[in-house]
């Protein structure tokens, strides 16, 4: 016999959509909403509802946002000649607690993963080629995280605009090899920013 | 600087109300989701709806089902005065899949667990003792997981029925101690189940 009835099947194949969550873990939390939480269960339903109709990328650097353009995009102290390239939203926010960074950036929101299928299309390496070609950019900030897939995103960008002419940098040594940028403290940080080298 | 747009942010801990689900686990949930699939996480926003208005307790047994008393309840071929409990829909189905029983069940959803707030009415045994002075009820299995609190609910209910006169069994020795009920072999469920004795 079946173990759950139809409908609660069905909420724990959706609950699969979510990263890292198998079968056991579906049912488990399939069972939980319904015997213990409907209503953080619905709030969960609205939210998805209305974060999902509400968030957009920044048509300029990507970052997740409700407005057209972010608002570091729209910030008219900042550089918008220097570009500092970055994994994810977590890592832009290491950056930022710097506090010595004045220009902008582009968020990949991942890296290239091609056993994934994630390719330059999917973390949006078009536009920001583009932008490089329709804005004086003078320098590119590459700001990956020290890891394979960090590493080989970083060469992919870096080999794409070899001929381009851009003054294009990586954070200086020190940061901890294998380690996600926004667990590294803010001064080895602060220090990797501010050596950085051309390559 | 927030790291996250502010629907965003609601989303990340929206989505906390699902058990083993900390703050770095919600953050990557969302992104993946507003990033990668959002297809997904509206077809999870509506499954959860419908799961939640469609899905009821037995009135009977608290099985989880669409109608008001589960498939198993309502088959008349069942001994309605035989009662196995057991402390989830997968133990149930464990025990169906042995063949042999023919009487009907009685699911806790969970066990005796003050820490976490869960006590006697959460886990339904007002509901229990109700039918159990309602129905002419001969014998009551108590299929609870051997573990420290699947043994300290089955005592809890041996105790509060002391004195009525009922057969209460458990399932005999040879489920290993410390296992979960749906990870026992057929075999030896099969053996304990028809072993069970009168304690
Ligand atoms: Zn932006
Ligand atoms: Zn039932």
């Amino acid at each position: 016999m079946a173990t759950y009835s139809p409908l609660t099947e069905k909420l724990i194949q959706a609950l699969r959509v979510l990263p890292g969550v198998g079968l056991k873990s579906a049912q488990r939390m399939a069972l939980h909403l319904l015997e213990r939480d409907r209503e953080g269960a619905l709030r969960l339903a609205d939210q998805l509802r209305s974060t999902l109709s509400g968030v957009s990328h920044c048509q300029q650097c990507r970052l997740l946002c409700e407005a057209d353009i972010c608002h570091i995009c729209s910030d008219e102290l900042r550089n918008q000649r220097q570009i500092c390239v970055v994994e994810t939203p977590a890592n832009l926010s290491a950056i930022e607690s710097t506090g010595i960074y004045e220009g902008v950036y582009f968020v990949l929101m991942g890296h290239l993963s091609p056993i994934d299928g994630i390719g330059p299309e999917e973390i949006g390496l078009h536009l920001l080629f583009e932008q490089i070609e329709q804005r004086q950019v003078e320098e590119l900030i590459l700001a990956t995280s020290p890891t394979v897939e960090g590493e080989a995103t970083a060469h992919y960008i870096r080999q794409k605009l070899d001929a381009k002419g851009i003054k294009i940098t990586r954070l200086a040594h020190g940061i901890p090899m294998g380690a996600e940028l926004d667990q590294v403290d803010g001064h080895t940080l602060h220090h990797a920013l501010q050596s950085r080298k051309v390559v």
